[in-house]
């Protein structure tokens, strides 16, 4: 059995990881060889930066080899979890093994916490995208990036992009084709794409800083060289 | 405080929920007069049709009267939770004060069984588009739908694209941008948008059917009036 792994912590944004879980759930009924799990230290619920908690199917222990794991990132949870060993030796145990190491959002910063981003490109959410360079990254401005077995989407919405993007490569195009009727993925937003002229960069870099501050309270040193760069 | 309420219930489609969810939840940033809450009828995880679990932060009974309410969709368990009469009656008392009842993806057939959708226009997910006329609701293809204070979307995806449109209401345009650029909503499908004239008509209606005949085992009228759209 192929098992995809979403590794779920305290703290993140839940979007991150049911967008691209919602997407690849339904790959077994085209291909049963493949099965998605979720996995956190416990199958308590954890918060998300959102009202709603989530629980997890599986502990990290239960899935030490998965084919293929998903790494979502968020705000002051995910800057915590930089320093969650038990979390960031998960994801470096499971890459050394999986096909595809995967991140969505600031979820690239537990891949590179774990020394998976050296010297490879990669990208995150737009306003962290500078951050990556301290984990030897080399940061690309891109819906989702591939460098080996590494695979890093953008922020947040990037991980549905990024899942059919797997879907196709794991169970081929019309595969995914099939997923993306199933969530009826026509997008329109009101008022169009993003228009990154007009991108509120101060504002999201202060949101960074706060979620840096709070996150890496007890980690000054990692602390500071993440938030010089924002 | 106006409340945001989200709807949970077992077997839902998590992205349903989680997508508005996320856009909403961070609008208090920008007026701090909004929340969303999660409820649902206990605080114990839910499953989902999915591996993850979702946990509500209060119960019906802690908001009888959110400002807006927001219903979510899925297969079984939402066909299930269309005879599940504690929830059918939160979500028609709810409505009774809301300014806005919404739903997502076949999150539309609830709102259809507590009453609401009669002679009003509305979607769902491409599916089950026909079944709403046995709620007495005029079938609307469009990525979202409102009808005085019933706003229903089509399917799973298409909850993030209301819920801009639903910030923008609540909050202005300029702040519903701002939400978009939280989440990074500038998509690139991989394969672009959906290929209507492809569409894999026979497989979804059998998936919903399938969804009806499990979920709806015990009320055999409901279940044939509703099969018979599909």
């Amino acid at each position: 059995m192929k098992t995809i792994a979403f590794v779920l912590y305290p703290g993140l944004t839940p979007l991150d990881l049911v967008g691209p879980l919602q997407v690849l759930s339904a790959l077994p009924i085209a291909d049963p060889s493949f099965e998605t799990a979720v996995v956190a230290a416990s199958l308590d619920p954890v918060t998300s930066d959102t009202p709603v908690r989530l629980a997890a199917d599986r502990t990290f222990d239960e899935v030490p080899a998965p084919y293929a794991v998903v790494v979502p990132g968020g705000l002051t949870g995910t800057m915590r979890s930089l320093a969650d060993q038990r979390l960031v030796d998960y994801v470096r145990s499971a890459a050394a093994t999986a096909e595809v190491t995967a991140s969505v959002c600031t979820g690239s910063l537990i891949l590179g916490a774990a020394g998976l981003l050296k010297d490879r490109e990669a990208t995150t959410h737009w306003s962290f995208l500078e951050t990556l360079r301290e984990f030897g990254a080399l940061p690309v401005r891109r819906r989702w990036v591939a460098d080996g077995a590494v695979l890093t989407a953008a922020g947040v919405a990037a991980g549905i992009d990024m899942a059919l993007h797997l879907a196709a490569r794991f169970a081929g195009e019309d595969v995914a084709r099939v997923l993306q009727f199933a969530i009826e993925y026509d997008p329109e937003p009101p008022f169009g794409g993003l228009d990154w002229s007009a991108a509120p960069r101060e504002l999201f870099h202060g949101l960074g800083r706060s979620a840096l501050a709070e996150g890496l309270a007890d980690e000054p040193a990692l602390r500071a060289r993440l938030t010089a760069r924002l």
